[in-house]
């Protein structure tokens, strides 16, 4: 029991309370999380680029344009709200009165995210007895609970946390994230909490938040799709007592920072290792753009690849297909004469294209070092100095077989 | 025996032979087809917009550049002679060299095509060896066996051949494709050879292989890759001796033009059909857009998305999927809240979604829908006249199996 006792994720910064049960979304397991800041959080999110976006996507974005200063974010899995039109809008209005009364808070202190089936209306009973059912139970023991309650095809739930140093004082930061498959460079099906006990405005999260995701969530690919729920929240509960952080300037901004993009990049790693059916970690490390965007349209192109992905899955040194999606990647400087393509793993490196041309190689090594969980692709481009790392996952079996049959 | 004494596909038309032999590039199938125009042809072709660019691809825009009219084609499976540097193209120069004296033609009479594994060198002693075998099998019933001969992870050769009406007289196309995933926009991994009788010009037979192939071949996609080897031919021998079309005010331009286009959208089709491990094809009919480009990028967004495509091999009416798909579509025009959705396949038709929004349908009648081998994914935009096609199969565990292990 004791076990339980533990506050981990989400729940590892003060201020913070969360809770995760099952209100009957899903058949038999965890649907619904609550975080819940006693004295208040400064929150700030980014969401899903897809045109089509959910009812509680367009609730946040304009509640977070109105206020900064949040008591509560509801969750639950299940049931996207998405593609339900008025109806939808007005589910999440009634699901934020119904929590605001139930914790005695007011409506605007509440954000709301919703993930799973598209297209069907909130069943509105289950999402009141769920209201009343979750409220009494969070507590900063909640965090493991809600990083299960948020998870839709996810094998594993997915949480992390660490201190850091922010004017002479120990800060914490926790997390936790919930998507498999869907994930994709623009954010995929993606749900991610952060909390932080730091002091600061919304303006400085905000803008700590977009470059963490941008370079994190967002180089994070398994399949190619992304969604119309996918969003991001950071939420700052102050208790550290820091001098407020408001501009870079201030002490403490750069590591803060430095703890958001820390804590990003450790989530999306969990996300991609738990992509649907994945079996490898992959990332794909592009050197020698001549630009920073030709770097990333590259490492996403190959990435993105299901022909790499399944050579991957079996282990089959087909550098051609690396070089092929490189090639119809769209770059501005691109020379396939002069491109070097490597693999390597924690059982060494083997060199497979210098200059665009195949090289004699080793081919047991090579299966060797393409045995291991975690793999690089590495490919020089050789026309500069830029570099950028995009992370995905194997294309299994499973993953048809999980995709095949999600909805029903 | 009788049977093999048939005229079909790239030897249906007058003035064309052909043959498909074992050179030894694969272990025990057909892997060298020869396309023989004792008389010459006209001849004009389209290639991979990939960046990284097979040797004998590189070779045949130049030839193709530099004259008009050709007594062969060789095609080889097994080995695509691409990332192969200056050696690759040496080879292909003598390969063409080896073909033209054992023709008694002269080496600008001679095209090129390779297909197989990227970044080996080609094996000279088996080419040379297949190029004295093939050359005195060549006759007006080698169609067949050509067809076979140019397969790589295809399930069943494609050809077909059809008569049309060329200024009175009875004309003849004919054609094969090769190729099976790696099917996309922009050509894929494939090789097309399609033959007619007509006298024509290059730049008619150009303009007009050019337009076919992007309504068709370029609208065809199985799973995201393009490749390096992908090529599109058109030979005319002119054995109808119909005046000579040079321009669109010619007799017989039309007809001609629509021969090829109708060639190309029967070819592009089997190619789907013949998707690796694909057990469906899916229609994806975008109308109602603002733009041709809003319509082809929502298209090719749907046909691409590899959870609508496992959707597609669960028949699961997973419209959601649909939409995900179409919002984040590169798109200049688009509303959620005015898209409608329906399947339909032979078994019936249904609405899915009605102006952005999930409607109740009856779960038995979409999943009969769904069980056809041909399915329509109907999206209207609601947002101008434009429409767009775009072919697509579904996703099944067999895709994953073929590719993980094609190179070994």
């Amino acid at each position: 029991m004791t076990k339980k006792l533990h506050k981990s994720g989400v729940t590892a910064a003060a201020g913070v309370q969360a809770a995760g049960i099952h209100a009957g979304f899903k058949k038999r397991k965890k649907d619904m999380a609550l975080l819940y800041f006693p004295d208040g959080a400064t929150v700030a999110g980014v969401f899903t680029k897809n045109k089509v976006k959910a009812a509680p996507v367009q609730y946040d974005q304009q509640a977070l344009q109105q206020h900064d200063r949040f008591k509560a974010i509801l969750i639950n899995s299940g049931n996207a709200n998405a593609c339900t039109g008025k109806q939808g809008k007005a589910d999440v209005e009634e699901t934020v009165k119904l929590l605001s009364t139930e914790l005695n808070i007011q409506p605007e202190e509440v954000l709301v995210s919703s993930t799973g089936v598209i297209g069907m209306f909130m069943n509105m009973e289950t999402m009141k007895k769920g209201v009343k059912a979750i409220a009494p139970e969070v507590s900063e023991f909640g965090g493991a609970a809600a990083s299960k309650a948020i998870m839709t095809t996810d094998t594993v739930p997915k949480e992390v946390s660490f201190t850091f140093e922010v004017a002479g004082k120990t800060a914490t930061i926790g997390g936790m994230v919930k998507g498999s498959g869907m994930i994709h460079p623009n954010l995929g099906t993606m749900l991610g909490y952060i909390t932080t006990d730091v002091a600061i405005s919304q303006a400085a999260l905000h803008a700590m938040l977009l470059k963490a995701a941008d370079a994190t969530f967002n180089h994070a690919t398994i399949d190619g799709d992304t969604s119309t729920n996918d969003s991001v929240f950071v939420a700052a509960t102050g208790k550290l007592d820091n001098p407020l952080i408001v501009s870079s300037d201030d002490a403490g901004y750069a590591e803060v920072e430095a703890a958001v993009l820390s804590i990003c990049s450790q989530l999306a790693q969990l996300l991609v290792k738990d992509g649907e059916g994945a079996t490898k970690f992959v990332e794909v490390l592009v050197s020698g753009a001549k630009t920073m965007a030709d770097a990333v349209s590259v490492g996403k192109s190959v990435a993105t690849s299901s022909l790499v992905k399944t050579a991957m899955f079996g282990e089959d040194a087909n550098w051609g297909r690396v070089i092929t999606a490189a090639g119809y990647a769209e770059t501005e400087y691109f020379d396939a004469d002069v491109i070097d393509i490597a693999f390597s793993s924690k059982n060494g490196e083997i060199q497979l294209c210098e200059a665009g041309m195949g090289v004699v190689f080793d081919e047991e090594l090579a299966k060797k070092i393409l045995e291991a969980d975690e793999i690089n692709i590495l490919i020089d481009l050789h026309l500069g100095t830029e570099a950028a790392s995009t992370w995905t996952c194997d294309f299994s079996y499973d993953y048809v077989k999980i995709n095949a049959d999600y909805r029903s």
